[in-house]
Order: structure tokens, then sequence, then C-alpha cells
């Protein structure tokens, strides 16, 4: 089995640079374990936040050493739930979408590596303020919550800055990274290693309908969108200037600029998204996947993606690199 | 000197896997002329069409070997200026945005490969039936026109299809690439070779105003945008879905989500934007660049850019990714 050595897996004491993504609802304990397990590290989606939820996920993952991750300004209205995953003593608590410098102290105290997932320069001067120890740069290719920078560009952006300001801080690139070609140009970019959401989010372990599962595997990059569809549809108050990633199918057509009239209807209309997606149904409820959804044909145990992930890295950083080596 | 072999610099006979983009009025035969120089391929921008500037910029280029490019629904306005230009031998002819079939056959009469540029698989396959030697997969993070897909995923979603249909069509990544860091990530990502706009503009021999350019060394990739604005303002008849990335100013500020009135107040709008272009006033006239401007900080010669460029990659390629094999 190859292995790539980065900072982030000396830091982490992690085989191969691989997290996987901390997906509400769709990453449990049964993922995150069995990324760990194959020498990444696996987070637990703490979401909008469920108590007994994440105790029963925990729960799942036993005795593997995991991470969590939680959407910050939903965190923010029940921060006993920060405390009761720190409980856990989880390997790195992960906060996306909002401020995080009223946790950070909390979490220092714990001695937990705060990750901070950013999708601006802006955030990356307030994670650092928080005294983020790694980066997480997404680009907005990536599936679920997120904004507009792209994930190649953006990268070495944010690598720059962290090379200016604190060198010493980790960055992980996020966003359509689904196959060793994302893993081994990600470090390439400058990352130290990558977050992986939507090819974990098509894995047996993955808390996700197999009807969601099969319009992704029909799904091509091309037909995905980012849209506040979906939030409105669910009731999710998400605040600016964050919009999700998701497959297009028959809702997302249906109410394609009528953002309104969908709040409107609304106390029909979100029982029957409701309805729709504990069913499966992934015309009327959208499979939450990224671009990278175009790379993904299968849905195979986590831990065969993490090592196909590093084999095939290794050979591209390996011999192909080597050949265009004159 | 390092050198970078790939299947493109074999099959077009230069030494470095780097092509300039055809940008419309900032890429003349000067531009072009030096970047082939340096070992890469230069392009002139045919853009909207103009026969005696075309002839100019041919004319400055002497007898170094470049390429030209034009946006294809304008071209096919005036047909003419295709063959006008493939009366001087290019090294390629690149079309974009807009179907290349009408064009194929008079390209490939004249023994010029043909690279089109796409923003989607369904660019892909027209482009594939057109005959195309070599297809640029464009992500939305470039800057100019182009559409949503981002770079990174949308690279090796195209890599797969040219595998599986056309294995021996050669696959360039454009849209956010300035650097070694980038050339380095879209070769991991399959491609064999990257096509360079931004990082180019900001050049000496580009075609541009130093108030623009002045502008794009303040720019940060966060300060882009897609917009339809700067082609209202200069009457330009844009088919859907294509839009514009620009550096965000004054401008695109006062008419953010005002098409319409722009387009009514035209008759005044349209001559004043032209006036703030030709004076490099970069608030009132867009800089045309994309996310990459965040990793742009010079305006150097383009010879130069091209040997940064490589040598940057060589070591990414070469040491770097030796480092990350355990």
């Amino acid at each position: 089995m190859a292995r790539l050595v980065t900072r982030l897996t000396q830091r982490l004491g992690i085989e191969h640079p691989v997290l996987s993504a901390p997906m509400a609802l769709a990453a449990g304990g049964a993922l995150a374990a069995a990324v760990t397990r194959a020498g990444g590290l696996g987070l637990i989606g703490g979401g909008y936040g469920d108590g007994p939820w994440l105790e029963t996920q925990f729960g799942q993952a036993g005795n593997t050493r995991i991470g969590c991750g939680f959407i910050t300004w939903s965190m923010a209205k029940q921060p006993h739930l920060l405390t009761q995953a720190l409980a856990h003593r989880p390997a790195a608590m992960m906060l996306s979408f909002g401020d995080p410098a009223p946790f950070a102290a909390e979490i220092a105290a714990a001695d937990v590596p705060l990750i901070c997932q950013c999708q601006s320069l802006d955030h990356v001067r307030q994670a650092l303020d928080a005294g983020a120890a790694i980066i997480v740069a997404q680009g907005g290719e990536a599936g679920g919550h997120g904004h507009r920078r792209a994930t190649l560009p953006f990268v070495p952006e944010v690598a720059d800055l962290l090379a200016r300001q604190s060198p010493d801080t980790l960055l992980l690139a996020a966003g359509g990274i689904a196959d060793g070609r994302g893993l081994a140009a990600s470090l390439m970019l400058g990352a130290d290693g990558v977050l992986v959401g939507t090819r974990f989010w098509a894995s047996r372990e993955a808390l996700v309908h197999e009807g969601h599962h099969a319009a992704a595997l029909a799904a091509t990059g091309d037909g995905t969108l980012r849209t506040s569809l979906p939030d409105i549809a669910r009731r999710l108050d998400w605040p600016k200037p964050f919009d999700i990633r998701v497959a297009a199918n028959a809702f997302t057509a249906r109410w394609a600029g009528r953002d309104d009239e969908l709040r409107s209807d609304i106390e029909r209309e979100a029982p029957a998204y409701r309805e729709a997606f504990m069913a499966g149904d992934a015309q009327n409820a959208a499979a939450i996947v990224g671009e990278a959804v175009g790379l993904v044909t299968d849905v195979p145990p986590a831990g065969e993606i993490v090592t196909r992930m590093v084999e095939e890295a290794a050979i591209l950083l390996g011999e192909t690199a080597r050949g265009f080596l004159a």
C-alpha cells in the first residue's frame, strides 16, 4: 500500500492526507470510522444539531479515532452541542459557515485542533484570528453549502496568504476532489491534504438513501447547480452568502427563479420535500452533491475510496510526474 | 532550463506545454511571439473580427510561429477572417463560444490543428464531431468569457470522456492557472498542457492599458465576478449561456442587478464605457481578468512568465512530488 507523507499526516498522526467532510445527516459514525481505519481521518457531521443523533454516531464509531464538524451559525444556537462533542475527545473539530471566534477558546481548552472551512480570503483571516490549526479552502464546485471561489485558483492564493501570515497553519483543499487526480493536483497547488465530500457521500457507509445514490451515479458535473431552493424547502435559514450545490432535478427546475413563491407555498411544500427526501425521491428532493459527481461511478466501501485515491495519487506523483520531466 | 514533455509538446513541436490564450484585443502579435520564443505557443486573439488589426498583429509576430483564435459566433458573421488568418499558416486555430462545425473543413483543408475551447460536456462532444485535435476544458474561474464549470473537477471529467471516445485528442486545462502550481496540478488532473489568459494579460507585451494593469495588481481572486454588464455596455450581443469574468469595480457595483436599465441607457453609457476603457479607467471599464488575478503580483515580459511557470512546475513534479512519497 502506497503512503503519502505531508505536514498533515505528521501533525494529525494519520497515514494518508485525506479527510472525509462532516456532511450534515450523511456523515455518521460508520463513515467516519471507516475513513479513519483506512488511514485517513473521518469527521462526523454535527450539522444542524441533534444531541441524541450525535451520541448515536459517536457510539457507532466506537473506539476509532474520529473528528467532528458543525455548521457554525446553527451550532451557535445550541452551543452545548459543541461541549457534548468535545467530551468525546475528537481528533479535530471543524467549524464551517460562520465566525469561529466565540468557540475557539473552548476548543483550544479541550486541546482539540480547530479546522476552519473558508470560502473567501476574509474567512481565512477570521480563522487565523481564531487560532485555527488547519484551514480548508473550499471551492464553489463542492457539493452542499459553500460560495463561489473555485478550488484551483483559491487554494494557491490561500497558500500564499498563509505563507506570509501564518506559515505553520496547515491547508486542505476542498471542492471537486473525488479521486487520486484531485488529491495529487491539490498537493501541487500547495495544500497539505484534502477534505472530500461527494466521493464519500457515495459510499456504502454514508447515511444516504439508495434512490439518491442512484441519481448521483447518473449525474454529470454539468448537471449540478448552486441554489437556495432546497434550504427554503427545508426551512433552513441560511445566512448570506452561502447557498447549496445539488444535482439539478424536477424540483430545482420547477422553482427556478421563484424563491419567493416557494417561501409563500412553504406550508405545503416543506412536508412534500421532506417526504420526498425520506423516500429517496431524487426528482423531488435534491441529491446533495458537487461537480465531482461526474467522476463518481460506483458506491464502494469508504475504505476502498481512501485506498484508491492514495494509490492513484502515488502513481501520478511518482512515475507519471517523472515522465513529464525530460 | 527545465523542460516538461507531454503529448502536447510532442504533437505541436514546442518545448513547454503552455499556450497563451487568444484574448480579444489584448493578445496581439508581440505577446504571441514572445510566448512562442520562450518555448510555449502564443495565440493571437482574433476576437470580434477586424481584418486590418489581424494583419498588423500577424505582421508584428514576424516569422515566429504562432496560432490564432476566434470567437466563433462573431467570426461566423465575417468568415473571410478565418480564411485570412489561415493564409498566415498558423500553428493552430482555436475556436471558442459557438459551434465549430461550419469551419472545421476549411481548417482541416489548410492542415492546421483545430483547438476547441469547451465549457460543458456537450461542447466537448460537439468539438469531437468537428474533428478537434485539442480540447480546452475551460473553468468558469477564467477571466473573460466562459460559463460555470470549475477547472479542477471539469478537466478530469473531460479526460475520462476523451479516454472513452477519442483517446488521441489532446486536452488543455484553462481557468485559474497562473503559475507552476496550476500547471503541475493540471498535468496531475489529466491535461496535456494549459491555456493561460490572465497571467499573460498581465505581461509587458499584452495590449492592455497600464491603468488596467494597476487595478489587476491590486485585485484578489475574491474581487472578480461573472456578469453580462461589460458586454451590454460594449453592445456585444453575446449568446447564452456565456458571460464574462472581470474585476469588480464602480461600474459593476453601480449596475448590479440592473442589466435592463443599462440597456435602456445604452446611448449614453456605451460611449462612456468605451472612453473609460481607452483611458485605462479601471473603475468605469472593467479589467478583464479571472480569479487567478490573486496570484499575479507583477507585469513581467511574457517570456519570463513561461520560464517561471515551467521552472516552478518542474520542481513541484520533481523533488516536491518525491517528498510526498514515503
